[in-house]
């Protein structure tokens, strides 16, 4: 079977200007919106074009005027409900603007970021960067190249917008949470080692080591994934930890569901938090206590950050969004022993 | 502050065409992979402009050849666990034959699905459509302005290949799952009216009706996300019904969760399925029985037959794949009355 393949784009530019008695020249200002333009003449050329159902080409109105009214986005993982959120809501607020949205996904594997951020960028007006992996010298060497471009989740000063979530301030309200429960021994289940988020939460573990001597949180290696937290179960039963702080909603969920398996009773045998609070947060058994990233927040205004680069090529100054703890049923009181 | 803003494209074609000392045309064969050209000549002039630096515009290069190699897709909803696994497996085939994927949300509104499929058409060389809203006969009279197009779950022979999950064998097998487990009162949470795998899971219940007379299938109105799953919890225990069928696997989780707060047990006193298997459905407490739609699977035969019109205008064969029953533990037989 052959399918017949239609241009959708038939009328030159010439067959407008023929229509309307003026030259092609005249014509292209119109399209392209150039003020110069006698109104009179604009509206005779406009009423030209609807008559024969021309439109301009997209591709020869960015030639033409170097913009190609889309931009790039570079996720980790489009699988990631946090990065899908962020993704969204830049995409939607983006599209209420007239923009269009390029999307490479860079399948988390660190080397790829930088390769598939500049062909990405190389095709559009301005990207937004998603790239946990990149060192932070790496991503400053690059970013002359990739401007304009916002950066996600990483420190200001590198050279472009940021919009960010103050991981350490979760870490801190998650730990406050437990500390103020009775909570003394607690094991954090580490994300991937290497990214910038990870080295965040990190950070803020030890200040909290600093400040509350009493606490003893403990750290063992797991991935970012459902199979993960489920594979931790028996480290987390062995290491006598009552409380447990997840890297992310994903390693709770897979780790309440192992734990459900084994008969050990969350949050009564051990208390178990999470990070990010994906939609379905509120739905695990029990419901699951995590901090809120405002990842639909951070994608409008990483959009607005662009917006701003692209029309005044202005810097936006750097957002940090505090997480909000949301208190569910997966913690309580350590058991008495 | 303001950020330099660097173009990544500086040289011009005619710099290497000097530099090379052949005409400007020739440098734009080369470029373009023209075979015409004399290959010690072609190689002089890509010598050329690797020691310039030169590499074509994208957006020139899109222009000349009236192609931009890239392809839209468009989704309903960015944020629906089972549209990401196939634009996510989409996009990483298509990345592997050098193709961007501009990524259009309709937002789940049926009205703007045809306006954006139309515009992100006009910038790309072709489109996935995933456009559940919007009915057959509008579709069809759509598809000659958007070809070359793939769609995702339409029925063959509307004049586009087709890449589907067969809704309809899906509901068999979770029916005839229910009814050797001994259930004879089944509730079907139905999902949003008008949508096209709405209608086929709607067909497919009638067939279920006329081959077992023994059964009672009852419907009720529900919507396709947690929070709807949520809420149908006291018509689920009104209804009388020892077996729900969730219209998704998000709606059953939401399910499986309200009825937990009431005390009610899964699957001893009633048994939930879902639909689709996403990556969460193994560690919902209970473990969810579902049926697996192949959705990064899909996305993968998407690419190759729209890879397929690209590359020979031919149009691939429909593919229809059955999902696959996963049995765990929130299906059991019904309580003893």
């Amino acid at each position: 079977m052959t399918s017949a393949r239609k241009d959708p784009v038939k009328l030159r530019i010439s067959d407008v200007a023929r229509h309307a008695g003026v030259s092609a020249a005249t014509v292209s200002r119109v399209m392209n919106g150039n003020p110069s333009v006698d109104p009179a003449l604009a509206e005779r050329v406009q009423a030209a074009a609807a008559e024969l159902g021309y439109s301009a080409s997209p591709l020869a109105r960015s030639l033409a005027l170097g913009k190609t009214q889309t931009v790039a986005v570079l996720v980790p993982d489009l699988g990631n409900p946090t990065f899908q959120a962020t993704l969204r809501m830049f995409s939607r607020t983006a599209a209420g603007d007239g923009y269009h949205v390029l999307v490479a996904d860079s399948a988390e594997v660190a080397g790829d970021e930088a390769a598939l951020a500049l062909q990405a960028r190389r095709r559009t007006d301005g990207i937004l960067l998603v790239a946990p992996r990149m060192p932070d010298d790496e991503l400053a060497a690059l970013l002359p190249q990739l401007s304009p471009v916002v950066l996600v989740n990483r420190p200001a000063g590198l050279g472009a917008p940021v919009v960010a979530a103050d991981y350490a301030e979760g870490i801190r309200q998650l730990i406050a949470h437990l500390r103020e429960l009775g909570h003394r021994r607690i094991l954090y289940l580490a994300g991937v080692t290497g990214s910038a988020s990870h080295a965040r939460r990190l950070a803020a573990i030890a200040d909290a080591r600093h400040a509350h001597p009493e606490l003893e949180i403990l750290e063992a290696a797991c991935g970012t994934g459902f199979a993960d937290g489920a594979a931790a179960a028996d480290e987390v039963t062995r290491s006598g930890a009552t409380a447990v702080l997840a890297y992310n909603d994903l390693v709770a969920m897979g780790l309440l569901s192992a734990l459900h398996e084994r008969g050990v009773t969350v949050p009564a045998d051990v208390s178990v938090v999470g990070f990010d609070d994906i939609p379905f947060a509120p739905y695990t058994t029990p419901p699951l206590t995590t901090v809120a990233v405002p990842a639909e927040e951070m994608g409008a205004l990483a959009w607005t950050a662009l917006r701003r680069l692209l029309d005044t090529q202005e810097e936006a100054a750097p957002v940090v969004l505090a997480p909000a703890l949301a208190l569910r049923g997966s913690t309580a009181a350590p058991p008495r022993r």
